[in-house]
């Protein structure tokens, strides 16, 4: 079983590699919700929705989120009509919003809504929300407090972050099956996703984190930090917003107290070299260097293959320590 | 000032034609809301949304429903994931149901709801739904009791009527506006709709039909049935099924209380003659011959100034009787 951690489009690419070298169903994926809202009075969960139309092979791979061939009438209507068409929700993609609306409303969970919508795309892995409840992530910023999707999509990330806090998350409880997913799978595997508000949310749903640090399984995660900045989106300035190096060292530190293997671009290879003489070895993961740059379906299964591979030789590392 | 009682299609056309005659300002439009369903969790109220879409000049003019240049991806989806998709709601028109909910999920009722519709797509007459309140229209079949849109759209009425009703209607109330509409108007105009569940829901109001009784205005109906069928749709088999004839004489009968002015076609030019003579003329509706068809545009202009034409004159009879 191989459980994975993730947010959107970064991850959902990683996940398809994933999806291409497993059976699916040993995948769970457990995934972001801080970036749900309302939009038109539709429930919105952007990350469910790029891993869900992933693993149904119906993404626009040119976008890299959203559905393939989509239009875009409805949105066009509401502009006309004065309503807000900043979140581009397509025509398509409009259905599976009012389906999940109508499931929650009829008294569904969003776990619940999520595995009947996934029943009716035909996957066969397992797509987890993060929780049930409502934690939002909300970015501090001179221009106030925005949901994650103001900040992201409205505001296309020029604010300068002054503080991420994810409302609700304290009261929140891991959707069933998480905390089972995380305790017992071999490898626990977290996407190229940003950090700090793709699984950050995640890791702050009360027991998740605990979860990682009681879990047998060898603990990955491919840094989605090259060099000095993030392969696309705000992931450095929110991980400099945390006092965190932008750098694969900063991600290292961000994970650190469960991470087993950090997996880093190749043109990290001489910041993988300092990470690994410079550190506490205790407190550093191993580092694990390949190409984590996915521009076409290759790239995806070849950094699947190498972060299993990755941990394959971890987990042998593990055991043999354990057993001397 | 003018108010029309209107159901959908065949209404939308006459207000259309009424509209290009009158100023806008001086129009109010009561509509049927019998036919309102929640359709994948979304309110839809079929005739409202004939009504504004031709006020707006929105409306398919082929399909005499719904949006011009349409199209239907959302549907599709919906279909695919398994979804009931007889109902044909287009991209467009799927914005409307949308916002509406949204509105009517924020506490707006449905005459707000419509205002701001309206107001939103820079319409200038007044509509009106019936009343704020849910009434259904139950059309009891062999086959069970079905909502209108079951029976009309999904199953084409082929099922044959047993009895109609309009659940809720003994406790709902007419929307702010329509009871004072009625008494206040100079002309009061029943458009060519199915007498029995386009117009008969209104009437079920209560307060309406006792508006009517009271109004000082006169009161004319344009009949749906041209010889011894409706020009579309099940106005026939209904009128039937409540033991009217299915002819002027039907409708007329229908709307005995208190009509004024029965417009009819003139191939229904004997059937008129015949009308005239053999009824009791206190019962008896002044009866007004012209073309009655809206094949097109020069069509529901035509009729429109028929009608306040015939109106005007039976308004002068009126008078003149009443000052004799």
């Amino acid at each position: 079983m191989i459980t994975v951690l993730t947010g959107g489009t970064g991850g959902a690419k990683f996940v398809d590699g994933l999806q291409q070298i497993v059976p699916p169903e040993d995948l769970t994926i457990i995934v972001n919700t801080g970036d749900d809202m309302l939009w038109w009075g539709l429930r919105v969960s952007p990350d469910i929705d790029s891993i869900v139309y992933m693993l149904a092979g119906k993404i626009s791979q040119e976008r890299g989120w959203g559905v393939e061939s989509e239009t875009f009438f409805a949105l066009k209507t509401m502009a006309q009509m004065g309503e807000p068409a900043w979140f581009s929700v397509g025509d398509r993609d409009l259905a599976m919003h009012i389906f999940r609306s109508k499931l929650l409303s009829d008294g569904s969970t969003l776990s619940e809504a999520t595995a009947e919508i996934a029943k009716r795309l035909g996957i066969k892995s397992r797509v987890l929300p993060m929780t049930d409840s409502r934690v939002e992530t909300r970015v501090l910023t001179a221009a106030g407090e925005l949901s994650f999707e103001e900040y992201f999509v409205q505001r296309r990330f020029q604010d300068e972050v002054r503080a991420i806090r994810f409302a609700g998350a304290s009261h929140a409880a891991p959707t069933p099956g998480v905390l089972d997913a995380i305790r017992s799978s071999e490898f626990i595997l977290l996407a190229p996703s940003n950090p700090v508000t793709s699984i950050g949310p995640i890791l702050a749903v009360p027991g998740i984190r605990e979860a990682l640090h009681e879990a047998d399984g060898v603990i990955a995660a491919v840094s989605p930090i090259v060099g000095s900045a993030a392969i696309t989106g705000p992931a450095g300035a929110l991980l400099a917003s945390q006092g965190f190096a932008v750098s694969i060292t900063g991600v290292a530190d961000f994970y650190r107290d469960f991470l087993d293997v950090l997996v880093v671009d190749s043109q990290d290879e001489d910041a993988a070299c300092a990470l690994r003489k410079h550190k506490d070895s205790s407190t550093t993961p191993r580092i694990h260097v390949t190409s984590t740059i996915m521009r076409n379906n290759g790239d995806r299964v070849a950094l699947a293959r190498s972060v299993i591979e990755a941990c394959h030789q971890s987990g042998r590392t593990l055991r043999a320590a354990q057993q001397a």
